[in-house]
């Protein structure tokens, strides 16, 4: 099991990067930004430079800085459960997989040219970071798997995913999603030593102020162990994968009039004991 | 440019596992395996251990077995381009996501429960190697970033694929096709330099000796530029990346009555110039 119960990277007083358990409420979870900002938080230290293999330590330490917590490097592969799968109730989930496209709190999100116009939407979703290497593991040992959860937007392309023109009539997840920097995660591991399988949480996604997806996500059709086992199966898992799983109703895409998003437009995503994740759109 | 016309990986006559380019004909490479049973093949040696970063040497060396060439530490992600694309013809290749789940030549395919019941099916495919990495790649570029091209089965499990019931009426590309081991790369990597963009190849897929699918690389949809240069549109592709390109009909999936592929059973892809892959299926 992980050394912690939250995990940040942070840069310290002396400007040195380290990893660290930062010392608040779980209250204060969603405005970790702020805390900062007040020059307040404090964080016991952890040993080590790879983030999936640190070391409990006595120290602590000022954090000047909160800084992104997962890269590229950190991450071999984003899978994709969903909430729903198409015109039938499936029986397993979904899964598709991305690149490691992974950016961070506040990191701006480039927009290339073909997923600009009427298009471009948000997909807030709680993501399961996996902590270590398995395969064919029950339900029962699924959460040994995981480091921790983090708040993403899945950012979508829309043409690319469903134009029949495009893509000859078959969806194109893989494709319409593993854009660079599509995958924004927050800045904080919560371990499952405080939040169990993540069952039960308030999430939204907030664009530009106004709250566009506001649910729990115990409504989530398959949970997180049932999700791990179920990909895991005859696949090994690798340390580092981060699997989304799905988003609720409230995506531009399914709205009468979308609203989709424009240049410069803020989205963020933000989950109940997990903070948040808010980036600016930034068209190519 | 690589530093190779052609790439192969083999223990030399002290047991030492080295990279070189074999000392053959064009004509003999879809019979690699049967001169070095003969004793004799040479190889002019390639430096270094990283197989995407090889530099020239003059020496030669005795080559006493060809070992596999990449392994999933060497392949960051596997992607599938698809030579046709649903109900309409595509204005784009369409392409998902696998693991970098490679196997080698003669390397035995694990096949877990849940993919073995009247299912298991082959896809012979000619495959892209990534040399070096890229973003946004003009097709007249393209060329440039292949480490070379290699033959490949993209076996696959057709219920986890396209059962509605198990997965809700959407096809399930990257779980079906992902399992450990699922895609089993040739021998030898043939540069560009020697076959342009491959496209006018023969290619065969052969089931315990009897020829399923026989066809040429020309029916492709999307020639290896306009792959490459698609896919590349605001996604990173890394070194290492392995692209294959769709499967030509013949596949058991497409009989009246399937025939699918059985525990033992041995599935050789054998491509015109690039040499063949050759493995068995064992149930699990």
């Amino acid at each position: 099991m992980a050394s912690y119960e939250r995990l940040i990277r942070f840069e310290d007083s002396t400007g040195k990067a380290q990893f660290g358990e930062p010392l608040i409420s779980s209250d204060e979870t969603s405005s970790l930004d702020e805390i900062v900002a007040c020059g307040a938080l404090e964080a016991r230290c952890l040993n080590g430079s790879d983030i999936f293999s640190l070391s409990p330590s006595t120290e602590t330490a000022k954090v000047k800085k909160v800084l992104g917590l997962l890269s590229p490097n950190d991450v071999p592969i984003v899978k994709c459960s969903r909430r729903e799968a198409g015109p039938l109730r499936p029986t397993h989930p979904y899964s598709s997989n991305l690149e490691p496209s992974v950016a961070s709190y506040n990191e701006d999100i480039p927009i290339p040219k073909l997923a600009q116009e009427d298009q471009l939407d948000y997909e807030g979703e709680l993501s399961i970071v996996i902590g270590k290497t398995g395969k064919d593991i029950p339900q029962s040992e699924a959460l040994d798997y995981v480091a921790g959860f983090v708040p993403a937007n899945d950012v979508s392309a829309r043409k690319s995913q469903r134009d029949p023109k495009f893509a000859g009539g078959v969806p194109q997840w893989c494709f319409s999603k593993g854009f660079d920097k599509f995958a924004p995660l927050g800045l904080m591991l919560v371990s499952p030593k405080v939040v169990g399988n993540a069952g039960n949480l308030r999430l939204q996604t907030i664009v530009n102020g106004e709250v566009r997806q506001d649910t729990s996500t115990s409504d989530l059709l398959f949970n997180t162990q049932a999700i791990i086992s179920f990909i895991i199966q005859g696949t090994t898992l690798e340390t580092g994968t981060v699997i989304m799983t799905g988003t609720p109703s409230g995506v531009a895409m399914g709205m009468k009039e979308p609203l989709w998003l424009k240049d410069g437009d803020v989205v963020e995503v933000k989950i109940e004991a997990l903070g948040s994740v808010k980036n600016r759109m930034v068209f190519q």
